[in-house]
């Protein structure tokens, strides 16, 4: 996004490009819908073409596209569009690293209703949705976003385990938090014959995990656990804990709960994984990671995207002997270890 | 907006910016409802000042402002925000070229709700709202966009009538059809006492394009005609007529059909004046123009922006000698003058 702050003269562009922005993520979830990125790449070119094999109108389909361009999403020669790199890789149905099926989720009422009400999460410090936001009890969006992110989640789930489990040649019990797709345990079990994981989520959500580790072959070293992190028994002696995208949807003193019965469950010697949002102390930087604190205000009661300062208190107040902080290339996230 | 696009690794930056793009607005929106940027101009700078002054939360406040650093519509150094020069010239309530009033109508559920239903606009190939859309009789989105849009188009209004009466040393009646908060009017009529205007608009738009007239000391010579430019009567003898921001609502046999009228009521050597959003034939560039046109596909049954060529034809359709078209820098728009 170009701004004109540092210029000599003041610009309204910022702010047109900004109150106008939600015109970008309805553009992208029609042709997403419309499957006009598919149309493209099997090799529709005209917006006559596109239009047919997308079962729309001609006009509908050169605006879109057109304004897909202006996007940077497609490209125009003549009345010709064609796909960019990245919308062939990640937008293309026919892609194994399509992107599409994640808007489900990252477009759903539940996330959108909590930023169309802003203004109130910001006067009360947490979200307007309701009592508990998206972290009810069984809410129903973890299904969503466990059907539509694991694509999304296969590679930093590979990166993770690399990561944590470099040369894959030792017994591993494995107690996988708030499991979701379950990928991030499964990418342990892939690698590495002897991991054994238990799963831990709502049960509906237990069911996806459950398709993705008997499609992944690992299903006879996988088991689970069906209810909420704070109230169910983990069991214990685990060599690792994975805590992925969890803990940014609680306060502290929560957190500092829930890592209690992480350090009670890990065998001596065993390690906490935890993948946040990890800004930097001036919680502006890096801009991806950072801004991920006010989707927590806007959809949960008291969540936010904590610092390693903040992240490292918790742990130790939890009993960890010490954590690391480690950069997760090219994902955004960042992987905290904990030593028990 | 960066992309990756031009890289040679495939990225899904763009994606995840573009889908998520809706929060930025939400951001921006929530900011000017509560004030913040005026709060910060007036002085108070830590998350807990801002906050006392906008009566919300710390946390809310700091969450947000962390965002819209990230934004780059605030700087932050330690724990103290600052505004940028465009958020103090056109965010803050106190400045004059304040543009926060326009958010009312940019973001009226009307117009967001067109964006909500895309995927079967571009089905239709015109707006999923209902039968009209924004265009339908006496609707009231009209009287927000005369209220708000007022600020942002007194600049525009001014180096209009400077275009199009340089000298401002002849009589001119002039004819403004839609004329919404009367401002392209008024504009001719303040820079020459010897213009006389005719505003033509709804009835309810019409009080907010008469209260601005009597503000600019302008109403004496300052009538109005109430109701539709495609059923009232113009009147005869304009020296100019006014066709701001109008065609792009309409198909080009309805633009033809007015543009008759328009013609019919010009006293010979008499001009049509139409500012409108006018992409390069390519419909892609420039941007901010070229991106018109989806505006118009979800809001109205068969609006567009129309490029140069096509404009050129409706007006050689509707009887007029020539057009030429003019760049209104430093906004987006472009004028067409079109000869009797």
């Amino acid at each position: 996004m170009s701004t004109s702050s540092a210029a000599q003269q003041p610009s309204p562009v910022l702010f047109f490009q900004t109150i106008n922005a939600h015109q970008r993520t309805e553009a992208l979830k029609a042709a997403i819908e419309l499957e006009v990125f598919t149309a493209i790449g099997e090799g529709n070119a005209t917006a006559a073409e596109i239009a047919k094999r997308c079962q729309a109108s001609e006009k509908g389909i050169r605006v879109l596209c057109d304004y897909l361009t202006i996007m940077e999403m497609l490209t125009k020669q003549g009345d010709r569009y064609a796909l960019t790199l990245d919308s062939s890789v990640f937008l293309d149905k026919r892609s194994p690293a399509y992107l599409g099926s994640a808007t489900e989720f990252l477009c759903s009422p539940m996330l959108t209703q909590g930023f169309r009400q802003m203004t109130e999460a910001v006067r009360k410090g947490g979200t307007a949705i309701d009592d508990e936001g998206t972290i009810g009890p069984d809410h129903p969006i973890w299904v969503k976003f466990a059907r539509g992110m694991a694509g999304l989640m296969s590679m930093p789930a590979q990166l993770m385990a690399k990561l944590v489990d470099p040369n894959a040649d030792r017994k591993l019990k494995i107690l996988d938090i708030a499991a979701g797709h379950g990928l991030f345990g499964i990418a342990f079990a892939t690698q590495n014959k002897q991991v054994e994981v238990t799963a831990l989520d709502w049960k509906a959500v237990l069911e996806v995990a459950k398709d993705n580790a008997e499609k992944a072959g690992v299903a006879e070293r996988y088991s689970t656990i069906e209810g909420s992190a704070f109230d169910v028994e983990f069991g214990s002696g685990y060599d690792l804990v994975l805590v992925t995208n969890f803990l940014h949807h609680f306060d502290p003193p929560t957190c500092e709960k829930l890592l209690k019965k992480v350090h009670a469950a890990l065998a001596d010697g065993g390690r906490a994984v935890t993948l946040e949002f990890v800004p930097n102390d001036d919680r502006v930087t890096p801009p991806e990671v950072a801004g991920f604190s006010l989707v927590m205000l806007v959809g949960t009661p008291s969540g936010d995207a904590y610092t390693f300062r903040e992240l490292e208190q918790m742990f130790a107040n939890a009993g960890f002997s010490g954590s690391t902080l480690h950069e997760l290339p090219p994902t955004f996230q960042q992987v905290v270890i904990s030593e028990k």
